[in-house]
């Protein structure tokens, strides 16, 4: 007996993939599926973070009113002139105007209006004289407002005053489509007007976790059982990329079972487990049977049993089981998928930095490596990774480096990229 | 008539602040009282984000089982010895393995099981010989498992076998307390037999939002109100800060609703408008009464009618209604404090870069200036603001650069750092 002759089905299918793609291969065929979903409209208060769907223009000038933006004395510019605190210029306090609580009748020449700031100015004022400015007579009753007070400096027109539209001018763009809506965004929508708002709608994210060894997530592992930490992890990981995740609870490895996930209402489905060659591994048949898989096998690792394909309008990402692949696939596909069909950038939701490494990371051409590193006396070491598998080399890490394809690794010292995980 | 003579206390209410504390006085105040809130226990589903209360140490080795890392025939090493396609050595496949259903007997020399990734290790296996090494004779039946393999290459004891406790072993220390939870800490827990997470509590923030010419978010402003832009603004950022935000309402200019307010069951107390030392800003003089006002006026622009104190146990912060002086005076020390208390960092959520001002950014010793900024061509642009009210400003900027008390400000050319909003 020699190799390559008298192969079962079986045995082929447990010898690995016929080739495996490229990531940037996978990332060119992924990139083209990739349309921004459509809007919804949501309440104000639940639009942070939310990526505006359509651009925003103010129906309204803000303020709508001239308004003091100090306490003081709203009066004509022209009956504090020459004043001074050695040429104090009486003037007769008429009436109040508060925010919200405008005074109705009319300044005329020495007279004032007592204004709190934000209060609309009086009709015939063009000038706020400050409080501090302001020399005040006694008033009859405590609590009262003095009857006149002491101009004691002169106000050039327009001082201390508000205009309309100050703010914002009516028809003014504010908001371009596709920003990430601040804090300070929704003030802003508030003040014009907006109780609710459009915004790209969620993606819609079905987990399929698959693996009769898998007890749910809450479970104790006992016996050659082991429990689930992919679910809740990718479940995370959707919600940070803006994802809304469906995750009825875990499938086993059965056909019936993973065609009904592969169907769900979602936009995309992630299944994990199950997506490489072997004879347990259904769903890369059942997808390339009831839909396309676009891509299996891909040169990088950890990952490389991870497929990418569709059923009907759904995309279908095929993530390997150990919890490291499983988190790298994530991040490098469907990661990317989710923050794009929901108008967010297709960029890592990480930050980096720059930094020397301390040992040397070696890589195979033709095969991009995920090298978890952490950050020590200000040098990037390397982690040593038993197994590709280990999800605790990731929760050691401070982050990640990427070995391309086309490169050998990196010597010690040379300055690298780090991808800070936190 | 001169300054300074026969003031009224309604009079001395609108002078302004007797003397305005600097950040760092207020800030060392506040400082002082922050305590990290307690624990509480969280599903894991909901523990993304949050932080870590209790350091973390598994009771369990991951994997609790040796286990194959490869698809393969799990057999004694010494059975391959000498193997290589030129000397095939027969192999009687005496059963299988699979992930969670394991292989019950014992493996003799020149047997084997076939196994699956991550499939248990047989007793007496001590190797799995990779799949594509394995030269197999047709099975009876299809589908059936071949009988004999042969195999192809000689494997080392321990070859494609992760052994137990190799991603954890039981007693390590995994994750410390004050730890901020990523996706993948929640898949380790999840194996770990974690259903539910002790986490810092969320501090609870009561917004009272004050103001006689609001109209609350949703409406259209209209006449001489105004729709409320630091309710649903204030909203955002404590929720970004980790707090959980209670808002019931906007509240009138009158001091048993604020008072009300200033009682709520709550850690924190937002109070929006009403700060300064005019006659209708009632809050100071309540937060005085009731309990201490520490800190009243702050050498800033804008925010400088900011108050800081405590009623009980809750932490009091009085923000003027102006909406950037309320953005402002919340990053400074609200923001800080919900982060504090949550467990976080009391540092800024805001990445910053550096560059290059293309315009002088003036600014008086003796008080810290918050000037928003555009970052246009790699040039940081002060944006010219006519007012400190202008929340526009706020979204029309990139970030903001900060002028110390000590500075006189920034020439252009000057390197200055920008704190990004985005």
């Amino acid at each position: 007996m020699r190799p390559s002759e008298n192969r079962t089905l079986d045995d082929v299918r447990m010898r690995g993939f016929a080739r495996r793609q490229t990531v940037e291969a996978a990332l060119s065929w992924l990139d083209a599926q990739l349309k921004v979903l459509e809007a919804e409209r949501v309440p104000l208060r639940e639009a942070r973070g939310r990526i505006l769907a359509t651009s925003v223009v103010s129906d309204f000038d803000v303020p709508g009113f001239d308004r003091a933006t100090m306490d003081g004395y709203a009066l004509l510019a022209a009956s504090t002139e020459g004043a001074s605190s050695y040429n104090v210029l009486p003037i007769a306090v008429i009436g109040e105007s508060m925010p919200g609580r405008p005074f109705e009748g009319v300044v005329a020449e020495s007279q004032a209006v007592r204004v709190m700031t934000g209060a609309p100015m009086p009709a015939g004022a063009d000038a706020v004289l400050p409080a501090e400015w302001a020399a005040a007579e006694p008033p009859a009753t405590p609590g009262a407002i003095a009857r006149s007070i002491g101009a004691l400096m002169a106000m050039s027109p327009g001082k201390n005053v508000g205009t309309r539209g100050e703010d914002i001018v009516r028809g003014t763009p504010l908001l371009e489509a596709g920003r990430l809506l601040r804090p300070q965004d929704l003030g802003l929508l508030s003040s014009i007007g907006y109780g609710e708002v459009d915004v790209i709608r969620r993606p819609r994210v079905r987990l399929a976790i698959t693996g009769n060894e898998l007890l749910p997530s809450g479970s104790r592992p006992r016996g050659f059982h082991i429990t689930d930490a992919n679910g809740p992890m990718l479940a995370a990981l959707v919600e940070r990329d803006g994802g809304a995740v469906d995750f009825p609870g875990l499938i086993c490895d059965d056909a019936a079972a993973i065609l009904e996930a592969l169907h769900a209402d979602a936009d995309v489905i992630l299944v994990s487990g199950g997506s490489s060659v072997g004879i347990e591994d259904l769903a890369p048949g059942l997808v390339a049977q009831y839909g396309e898989l676009a891509v299996h096998g891909i040169a990088m690792r950890p990952s490389s049993p991870t497929g990418l394909g569709r059923i009907g309008h759904r995309l279908v990402f095929l993530l390997p089981g150990n919890p490291v692949s499983s988190l790298c696939g994530y991040d490098f596909f469907a990661g990317r998928a989710i923050r794009a069909l929901g108008g967010r950038s297709k960029a890592w939701p990480y930050r980096s930095v720059r930094g020397r490494l301390s040992r040397k990371i070696s890589s195979p051409i033709g095969r991009l490596d995920y090298a978890r590193v952490k950050i020590a006396d200000g040098l990037v070491e390397p982690l040593s990774v038993g197994g590709a598998s280990l999800l605790s080399s990731t929760t050691r890490a401070d982050g990640f480096v990427i070995v391309g394809d086309d490169s050998e690794g990196f010597a010690a010292g040379t300055e690298v990229e780090v991808w800070l995980y936190g």
